[in-house]
């Protein structure tokens, strides 16, 4: 098997790769012309463009809250399809072709429901129909638990699946085609002097991921660092060589900064004056998780009085919710009152580079200082420096920083 | 599973009695009044309403020629999401239930795809979700082949599911729920006073679905006449009994003619003065067959002169092959000539009672003499006699026949 594993490659192809018969068609065309250089190939396929989102709208159609297993049995025909009709269409340009579901495919998950994570993958169907020839189409998203039940794994879903089976079948990489070419230095929808990178480190990737570059979600990055699997992130419209994602090697680390992120739906809550005792802070946090709240930033302000205010970030989806915890929790300890911003960005700059180049935290704050761009908050992590800023200002903020820190240089 | 078998119920819905989310709540409303009285229920669906068409348009729009393999896992999908769909809402009605897939449900098939033939029934998932108190929902039109694929079994899939399900499980009757509320004397839209009939045997049952009634599908009445399973066909729009479909009885043979049908695209050929000599038939026969040309009745004149005709009735929209083919085959043994008529009807009368009841042919005969309605053709079984008649006199022969024996005094 290690002969087949140094020649495999693994294709995973979205919901807008995928949304219509054309688009299937070119996939096929692209796995086809991937076929005369790569003996092995395992393609993992999302459900067409709309499928999912029209299967739980009918779910909810016939019933208000509806049962996980089924749910999970409705929403993962849409892989079947797409799988299905891409292996026809493989087949259709004279490429042998199967699809195997994830059931078929050997991928084992926990046996909850909606959000299964994947316990093992069972390769032998896989290599016995790459040894027949046959590229093999997988659908994503789906997976079978102890009850011979299918089950699904949650957001993030296809791109893991093919992480997962790059890294049992030992591919060479993982491509994941999307519908932008690659990972960029920030939104190029917001600064147009955005470049796209050769190359990112797994953990800054997942930083990226986590402050909303959606081109990849967290749990597959994670998953991909884990088992140190190369991805290679492009475009499925294009020939172009995309981004790939792998452990950073050590030129890499004189580039202090590697991308910078926005994200503009962000809101500020602060409650005032509270008692500086042990166990304030953990209720609070329990009160809002509770409530299936996600809080972001923290900052507890004044160490050395015997008062203090805490204040953290929310998206602002969730402002109403968190006020009317926080005013309860408040009332409970005593604390002077709640206030709250709701019109709040969250700046951000990523890189591993800046774990050894001090100076770059300072510089981010004089840059947006020297702009007369207020920070309301900061917070850090050994490769990421985020700041929470007024939303008028978060635009200007990202271009300021994509500036000054030369990401167009990259 | 003696005791349980005796309290078992299948119940089958079609297309178009699941065909949207108010539907499938509807059914699930039925099948939650059943429960009321019946403690083991099975239920197996069919696709939404036209889900099956879609999904084979999209085949064709990817590849001109389907992989079957792949063709039978596309459209198997159909049945995935009715049954997801059905289970959801009778668990929302407080009714338990989970969905099986053919696979799930241990339904094997033979390994070849789009008509493969149920082979076993494994029904210890079944017998375990029953006894967990759940309505089990089986997909219909598919099962699963020693290659661990996914088959669908072709025509008069579901009806069939259902009935190999009710035999397996010692269903004390198979509910087939469908648009119209039960087997007619003859069709209502044709002669209105036609009746549904309370009872019919497999063997009339057979002939008339042969003949065009298109109620239950012949291979299902067949399985359920193999299997002895007692069919119950019903509205699933209406509470009313429907007809049952089961072993004749002695009564039952007062009633020499239990319906009437009538084929209305019906077309002869003729192959004129052919030399008598063995083998002309058969070889005319195989390059019919050859073309994948359906031949209904068959009529060779004259034993005794030395030349013959050979006339024999095929759909209409086979005419203009079939007329190619039949020339091909009289120029090859120096036949005179072939002659067509393209307007045809065939008008039969089926019962289990004109066994035992001679003249029965003869009435039907004289009744379409006496109104001047010329016999072109006569063909007839132990239980059927057809004529093919110019198909402008077609619908007044049903009528006059329908009144001659009395269908509505049923």
């Amino acid at each position: 098997m290690t002969f087949q594993a140094a020649e495999l490659l693994v294709q995973k192809f979205g919901g807008t790769s995928v949304g219509n018969p054309e688009r299937i068609r070119a996939v096929a065309q692209r796995v086809a012309k991937t076929k005369l250089t790569t003996p092995n190939i395992v393609v993992v396929v999302s459900a067409m463009g709309d499928t999912t989102d029209e299967l739980i709208r009918l779910a909810y159609q016939v019933s208000d809250s509806p049962t996980p297993r089924e749910y999970d049995a409705l929403i993962s025909t849409g892989e079947n399809v797409s799988a299905a009709l891409l292996a026809m269409a493989l087949n259709a340009q004279g490429i042998p072709a199967v699809s195997l579901t994830g059931p078929q495919a050997g991928i084992y998950t926990e046996s909850t429901y909606s959000k299964a994570r994947i316990t093992k993958v069972d390769p032998a169907r896989i290599w016995k129909e790459l040894d027949l020839g046959h590229v093999v189409v997988v659908t994503g998203f789906q997976g079978i638990n102890e009850l011979n039940d299918v089950t699904t794994i949650g957001r993030g879903g296809s791109d893991t699946s093919a992480v997962v089976l790059a890294a049992t079948l030992g591919a060479k990489e993982c491509e994941i085609y999307t519908d932008v070419d690659g990972v960029y230095t920030t939104d190029p929808r917001v600064v147009p002097q955005a470049v796209k990178l050769a190359s990112i480190s797994y953990d800054e990737m997942l930083e990226l991921a986590a402050l909303g570059a959606k081109v990849l979600h967290p749990r597959s990055v994670e998953c991909a660092k884990e088992n140190r699997v190369r991805l290679h992130v492009r475009s499925s419209f294009t020939e172009a060589t995309g981004t790939i994602v792998k452990e950073e090697s050590e030129m890499e680390v004189n580039r202090p900064v590697t991308g910078a992120t926005l994200m503009e739906s962000e809101a500020i809550i602060t409650i005032q004056n509270v008692q500086d005792r042990p166990g304030v802070a953990g209720h609070l946090f329990t009160q809002l998780a509770n409530a299936t709240i996600n809080v972001d930033m923290i900052i507890q302000s004044s160490e050395t009085s015997q008062e203090n205010d805490i204040t953290f970030t929310i998206n602002e989806s969730d402002l109403t919710a968190a006020t009317l915890v926080t005013q309860e929790v408040a009332r409970d300890i005593g604390a002077a009152g709640v206030k709250t911003d709701p019109l709040v960005a969250k700046v951000s700059i990523v890189g591993v580079g800046m774990i050894s180049k001090p100076g770059i935290a300072a510089k981010m704050f004089k840059v947006l200082a020297d702009h007369n761009i207020n920070i309301k908050l900061i917070s850090t992590s050994e490769i990421k420096i985020s700041c929470a800023v007024a939303r008028q200002d978060g635009r200007r903020a990202l271009q300021l920083l994509h500036d000054a820190f030369e990401l167009d240089q990259l």
